[in-house]
């Protein structure tokens, strides 16, 4: 039994053949990475909002294989097929990688979309294999377009592939800013537990040190949940939605991991952002963000200045920003796609 | 007499009406800033090199109107129309801005290419004013396709205008990279002395200590000539060549001068990078720049960090890189539409 398709709400067991264009959305992820879910939620939303002649079919990445087969039978030229953005297009990170892989190399006559990405091959022998077997796999259709969502990558993907390369900011900064008005209160740190990690454990002991005035609540968690086993489609608004709201109590949020800057523009957080070992966030910063007051960047390890920025940012005013037009150039390509089948 | 127009390295007074597509490149200086010179050359070499079917014509900036009106009278649809690249779109140099703004809201029928460029209009009543009357202009003409050249002016572009933004390096960065094989001796100081200088004396004079061994000849200049009064494109080659010569003879190069960066690049010179005004420098580095060994950019003033900085790069080893995948966005465009009227 197939049982692996969500449209809407819904989980479905028999794909709709009933003659409406359809937007593939493949690499959905069922992992608790809130970043992660946030991008799968915004992709749908970007789609049901600026295509909604489209009939959005998300498909888990559990079930790639599956979900591949039973899309091969019912696919036709007007229907769009699509690969989660993120930040794990590279060698890091190789069960995503093969999924997508099997994705590019398998609807070779359609529009194909790599919603905005991060990518990164490691140096190594191991990295320059798996380089290999995507540049194989991507190049074999001539209708990829890959996304890029910080021009390092935007560089990286042109350099790397014959692919068509776009550059858009990341998925999540589609979606409206809220203001909650809530009291704030406290400083939350939102820290990798991973691979990518950088920053260094007593530093963060310091600058816990430093937002502790006796009275302010300071907590320490990451954007990945450790208290729900899975989430999904059907999951994911609700708890991003609870996120949100976390963020949004806040007086100050630090951190090494992107959507979480990303949770504080969107809720206006201030919000400092540290490096992690191969520079997305910094990148999708300086490229989209440097004009939003509210948050920073930084490489320092001074808790002198540390403490500045630090005062700085909470010091700041929140602002209106408009990140929309920035997605233009994926709207022109599926915009396109669209009139030619009409 | 029109004599205002450069085909090859010859002035020509009547425009050629041999039924070959033209592309008419508009906005050509004659000022002695070599980074500026740098650019247009580097544009004529790209469509020579990439699309030679086109007769290239170069239009200076001094002749705008006069060479309006004689284009005007034999451009034909399969004709496209530039303006050229840099740093200077915005409210901080009108000259430009007023003649760009003529070239883009005269040929709305034609492919109209502004060359990449950074923007800045400043955020104060001149600056908006400034900003208006170029939307009005620029979204007169549907067939106008803005370059950006960092990811900071590719937001402003999109979120100013209603044209067709793409994204690709600075035109200079076209060019291959040449190794002259020279001793290298000496430190090399390229700065401003203009309104976009932020980089404090006090600091030069201590960098210049730094860099003194009682050996190394320190010297201090900038990238725009004052011993010549006039460079055009029959003179703009011989004089890039001298200034790649004198960068390949230092061994450091310190600057905030984007175009000096560039010209450490292409010469495999040691260079950091210090701030202008408004980032152009900054954010161009980080997009497309910050994986060449031999270069860096720096916000830093502590001179402690600094010479660490400056030893790094002196003692980094070159290697190869390749830029020209990234002006890939670009191609497409002018391909696409050469084959649409061939």
């Amino acid at each position: 039994m197939s049982n692996f398709f969500i449209k809407g709400n819904k989980t479905v067991t028999v794909l709709p053949t009933n003659g409406r264009a359809k937007f593939f959305a493949f690499g959905i992820p069922n992992y608790t990475n809130l970043g992660d879910q946030a991008v799968s939620l915004a992709s749908r939303k970007y789609i049901e909002k600026e295509f909604p002649e489209y009939e959005y079919i998300e498909i888990l990445e559990e079930n790639n294989d599956e979900g591949i087969e039973a899309v091969k039978k019912i696919i036709t030229s007007q229907d769009i097929v699509s690969f989660v953005g993120g930040g794990n297009m590279g060698s890091l990170y190789t069960d995503h990688e093969s999924a997508r892989r099997k994705v590019f190399s398998t609807f070779i006559n359609n529009l194909t979309i790599s919603f905005p990405q991060s990518i990164n091959f490691e140096d190594n022998p191991q990295g320059q294999k798996e380089l290999k077997l995507s540049q194989e796999a991507y190049n074999k259709n001539p209708h990829l377009y890959l996304v890029a969502r910080d021009a390092q990558s935007y560089h990286r993907m042109q350099t790397t592939f014959k692919s068509h390369v776009l550059f858009t900011p990341d998925m999540v900064l589609y979606l409206n800013p809220r203001d909650f008005h809530f009291e704030r209160s406290g400083a939350l740190f939102a820290l990798r537990r991973d691979g990518e990690k950088v920053i260094k454990d007593e530093l963060v002991e310091e600058l816990k040190d430093l937002l502790d005035n006796g009275q302010r609540p300071i907590k320490q968690t990451d954007t990945v949940l450790d208290d729900v086993d899975r989430v999904t489609p059907l999951t994911r608004e609700k708890l991003f939605d609870q996120e949100l709201e976390l963020f949004a109590h806040q007086e100050m949020i630090i951190t090494d991991r992107w959507h979480a800057m990303v949770f504080s523009v969107l809720t206006g957080t201030p919000c400092l952002l540290f490096g992690n070992s191969y520079g997305k966030g910094k990148h999708a910063y300086f490229d989209w963000l440097e004009h939003i007051n509210w948050i920073d960047y930084t490489d320092e390890s001074d808790p002198e200045r540390l403490k500045e920025a630090i005062h700085r940012l909470m010091n700041s005013k929140t602002h209106d920003f408009d990140l929309h037009p920035d997605f233009e150039q994926l709207h022109r390509v599926i915009a396109r796609h669209s009139n030619i089948i009409k």
